[in-house]
């Protein structure tokens, strides 16, 4: 688990974020873990950022607005791909997503969230600014993205820790 | 001037516009450039976004307000410091920064604003969605960032090229 730097790797990285990776909030004592297949990554504020939207409508939204923290953990091969679906289509409200997928947490090093303990690449963030989407600034071509009128929150993250865990 | 990815050496990329590069946006007959040294850089809205922040005292947020498009110019070397100082110091109310710093514009492929004609790695992007900043959700530390209260407004640009411009 050697640290990396925020964009060592950004294109690998963002190429495999892009094939779904697990975003994954805890508060309270409740877990849950979500794929997502955006994201940006970056320098703003004078920190590192790691940038994850989330729809209102999700349980991972509900959890994040009783919390200041996040991971997200980047599969480093397509082993998980039954669980990238699983959990980016059944809703923390219905599963206990990591019993159903046989994934298995790990403490995080700096926040409260754990990673998903599978190999692969991992961040630590903590949230520094959110922002609720305003529909009325989005290019209209982008509004067939939102059918439901359930846009996404915008989640700032603070990168504090970024590794490697192998297989 | 081959196409790059968007992500191709974004480590370097990011790197580099930490240590400063040029946001250029053309509203009518007006041209501008500032000195950024923020951005994130992804995939959103299944598209290739590139965010830079820029604050609502800013010359080129006006300009930003009435077009939607802009150009991010990433030196390839410290040869344009002097620029780089000049054009994150100055405004553009005050002065033509092209002439005072002696920098030519080129015309972009797919964007009315133009780029920084200098050696070095060159976005070119779409206004898709674009936020100013509430800084409600801020966290209180970064509020220092902001002792004149003049926030961010946030601009996500679909990036539409990226490519060098070779010495």
């Amino acid at each position: 688990m050697d640290k990396r730097t925020y964009l060592e790797n950004a294109k690998e990285v963002m190429a495999q974020i892009t094939n779904g990776a697990f975003l994954t909030v805890k508060s309270g004592d409740k877990v849950n873990t979500m794929t997502i297949g955006w994201a940006t990554i970056g320098f703003v504020w004078k920190r590192e950022v790691f940038m994850v939207a989330v729809r209102n409508s999700r349980y991972t939204f509900q959890l994040l607005e009783q919390t200041d923290n996040f991971t997200v953990s980047i599969p480093i091969d397509s082993a998980f791909k039954d669980a990238v679906m699983f959990c980016g289509t059944k809703s923390g409200k219905d599963f206990d997503k990591f019993k159903e997928c046989n994934l298995k947490q790990r403490a995080a090093r700096h926040v409260d969230s754990p990673i998903v303990d599978i190999p692969g690449v991992h961040y630590e963030c903590k949230i520094v600014y959110k922002s609720a989407m305003d529909s009325a600034f989005l290019d209209s071509k982008l509004e067939k993205l939102y059918p439901q009128k359930d846009y996404h929150t915008l989640y700032f993250g603070e990168i504090l820790d970024c590794y490697d865990v192998e297989r």
